[in-house]
């Protein structure tokens, strides 16, 4: 008997994806991606120069913030600017993402150059961190071809050596399965975060067992469904990225 | 002659006003409010209970948070999570939204519940305090319904007295101008907000000298074009709530 | 019949007020300034040099911090030093003081020089802005005095363009008043605090609906009496700048 | 060719471990844990009662904290108290620790009480968070003997269902090795941290590419060297703990 | 040859010494303190009650908080409350008056109430922690004062056990003095704060070695010094104190 | 009849004292401390060049940094890192330290270098800033000869003026005693820190009355007890210091 999910999803289905290019007016490059009713604004500010300690190596610099509007969730949180200080969760989530971008990056292609990518999470039903990771990889894409265009990198300079895309597996009820809402994600015995290229191979496999801890066979089939999801993922981005951002608007 | 305005409007013209509301699933109210290229979501989070220091005294609570996304305007700014502390702009323009909008409301009709609203600048082209107070307004509306369908307010308490909507007014080249964009504002040799019910009274003006001091009559013309603004987008803040919030979307 | 104020004064009379120049021995420019009971220590500190982001510009800057002795009101406050962080009142009235001075000062007279005008509030019984700002345009003035006799401005150069001062208007029982103390401040249905300059023109006009919406007739009557407040406390201040600081102390 | 490590180890090998049982005299548990150079005091605190939002539950709390001294590494680090707030790192490894020890403790057994777990590197060579992890448990183990002791748990109850052990395996030119020191450390393409169960389950797999992305043999390998080395660690931790503390000292 | 001083005192000559009872008319005890140009204003904040952790041990509790305005001094200081923490000459003074003041309170016979001392450096010329010590009893004697005629105290009870003041001395180009100056205190090879009974025997002797270490005659010398001049202090603060402080204004 | 301590030392008597050179590899100096159970790991870490408002004097720097473990104390406090701010206590402590140290050398014979002294408790007893300055010389010592081997200083340069260690002291039910641990130092009348160099002569003498003042001639006997301790002291620290720190390990 198959296990059913509430949404009426199949265990290894995304769901729904969507991903607007451009959305902000301000930033060198932007993107709204949904993941169901997970909404993340992704900017990436490109500017000049590079942090004091990098200075004069040739080589650029990318990093990436994350954070969540108060009401992003169910009841509402405190701001952090508001508490005067930033959580752990919010550190550790900022600090893999910037990680994963830059394992897709050729820092030296970049130059001397600094790509900031913020990812505000506007609503949060799960998945907000690999949601993320898959919306800043469009925003840096369209950040480096507008530095293309302003003459900033050089033209033939390649600085994506691929794409990169996240998503969330878990176990639920003993069954392995992909895209966890905040529903499933609360009742998953094991959850796992995979950042995967492009060309499929692994940038993070964050796996944590919230009950009992986990077998082998249980990492590896976490770890096929994540594949799977990734590859999807990697295909909507490419399809976006091919689109004119006038168009998307 | 007449002074003529970057984007054509004239003088005594708003911005091209937007208001989507229920535009989050999350928020008891949310409105995301555009006046031109600002944009700006308000949340109204409605919670039984107030803080601790006015329980038993049978009245209510509303108050404001106004926050910038790092990348809504041209250049990026630090977070103010990051930076540990809330400037004093923030904590300026948060004062007089919650002001503003405790000016509206009956705090004994809404019983000992509490209403916050977060207003977060997604993009940022002038007039974001206005723009966020109109919003909240909105905002604040739905979570006041809401909150009588699920019979937290009594059905017939009116916690709202009026409709409140506020915008920005200046002096640019000697001429008063209402609504004022960014490339307007920084030129304003006077710079005037003003908050005013759908009844057409004060409940905020503040007048600023960012160059030469003002004379009496700049700041009645200022006034009137101010009274001007916020009577159209009472108009639309009640054609807004008029709509269904299911329609909206 | 005419409204009747705790202390005896007619609607339109300012309480009494002392300006003692040169009152603390180490800054370049000081006054003590009483309102009433309300007292606060403004120093104006000169410092050749202008913060980094400002340099080879060849103008000068002039910035306020204003702040609170624990005990200056009747129950004792924490120390926002101890509290670690600035309230949103005190960054406010802080903005508000810088503005106000900067207003009548010709930054480009200055030369490259920062004056740093402190407000301490040593007893607080209602208008303590209103008198930091009168009280700290008597330091800038001293300070200037002290830098053109120091020959760090040109002897010629006239950096003040005019002299500014503040008084507090509000509305108490239908009532507009001058020159609220505390009593009056809370039981005020609408408070405003305007700043004018030496000839009459306005800097700030800040007006605030604490209980109902005020009408424009209201507001018209309540410039009115902040006008008169501010031209005598303007003859207060020439009479006490041409009074030499000794003969002050 | 075998690959060969500048301590002259087979791939497969540990550094040499030190666990001493009770190192500190104050607390219900410590151990002294040595990977090689890398040296953490771990000392576990037994106190009655809960945090308040867990009280009534009949269920206990076990968390950790992890900090490294300033002068722990080759260089000087400013301390996080005097930089007033808690780097992404400290947040992460904290956080890490804290889910691991969780993973094997009954915390309905471990009743209304709480342990909080510090982990302080006094000199680190590398693998301080698995280290930690893995002295930790040992700090936890004798805090619980101690409760049982003092009748603060019941005779028989068996709040620890497992034991739990961590190791760090990376790829360094191209060869998975276990349990790497600095130099190896940050010559690493691939990084990876694994704590398993006695029991030989996961708890958790974090794995990161620091230079090219990894495929699935290889992190098939890294898992494989890290089930070999905590299977060894393991059987430290139990030899230790059957050891008296007095004897250990 | 007598060592001579800027001032032309005697080596053991203290500074004119003013103290102002009931300068703020808003504390329930306050003195202004004068050391020469040394100036303090001490407040003392009586309010029923102690802290959470004292209650109901029929004890009350007596702190105090030091603080010195920007400009005080000769060049401004960055405020604390703006630096968002505090630093550690602060702290430590604040103790030293906050255990100095207990050591002549019975705090069984004050009852369950507290006294917060704040004593706030209006202007600073050496001296500033003794003579917020020796003003702050004076706030604190009125302050009980005021209590018993608030019958918060007993009228038989006698919180006050004694008087206590305090005093620099130090060595200056091998002279020991009383009470430096700041132009005395830079200069001085040893620093030394005492704080002294009515009844002349010590609640703290803190003696520093600024230049060379001192020798034990060396100590004495300053010991009698300090003696002798918080014997006058104490002279001071018993006239002080039998004047009424409505003579006193 | 002889008072009697709790571990029958005589009223002069020092408790057992190791100090363990070169205890970490990471720094130019180091050593483990030991009073009873008083256990303080002191670090001295040399690096070149001086803060920048120092530059281009020729003199070099030392300063402290004192912390205590969470579980150093018999209950577990909250570490300053998370609480986000350093306490008085500490920050007092660190200041005496720096002090301390440098009384005894002579900062233009450092050269341009700077050297940051951390003292951290291990485990606490009483006593644990005298153990640090004790333990924190031999670090500082150890550091300087490192330097003088790596030709960062001139090889005749004699940084170290003299030795300098230090001891409590303190009265219990009327008698003056020795070194005292904690549960010796919660009852002590009176407590007092002395800091005294090789030679003999005082670097700093911080006595405070915790109960009754104390009169002369107990300071007198208080500082004759520190007298004999920190000379017993200093013959340690020389004989540390002639072992090679090989030998110590």
């Amino acid at each position: 008997m198959p296990a059913s999910r509430a949404d009426g999803r199949a265990v290894d289905e995304l769901r729904p994806i969507t991903i607007t290019r451009g959305w902000s007016g301000q930033a060198e490059g932007s993107a709204l991606i949904e993941f169901g009713q997970t909404r993340v604004l992704c900017t990436a500010s490109f500017t000049e120069g590079v942090p004091r300690w990098m200075k004069g190596e040739g080589t650029g610099w990318v990093t990436a913030e994350y954070s969540m509007l108060p009401r992003a969730t169910s009841t509402r949180s405190a701001r952090e600017s508001v508490k005067g200080k930033i959580g752990g969760r919010t550190h550790e989530i900022s600090r893999l993402i910037g990680r994963s971008l830059r394992a897709v990056i050729d820092l030296k292609a970049l130059g001397e150059n600094t790509v900031v990518l913020d990812c505000d999470v506007l609503e949060a039903d799960g998945g907000t961190r690999t949601a993320s990771i898959t919306g800043a990889y469009v925003a840096l894409a369209e950040a480096i071809e507008w530095a293309r265009g302003q003459k900033l990198i050089a033209a033939n300079a390649q600085p994506l050596k691929d794409s990169v895309a996240a998503v969330s597996v878990g176990i639920i009820d003993g069954t392995p399965m992909l895209d966890l809402p905040y529903v499933e994600d609360v009742r998953a015995e094991t959850d796992m975060n995979v950042v995967v290229t492009g060309a499929g191979d692994f940038v993070e496999v964050q796996g944590t067992a919230e009950g009992a801890p986990f077998r082998r066979e249980e990492l590896d089939a976490l770890l096929d469904l994540a594949l799977t999801g990734t590859a999807e993922l990697a295909a909507i981005q490419r399809q976006t990225l091919t689109t004119s951002s006038e168009d998307a608007q």
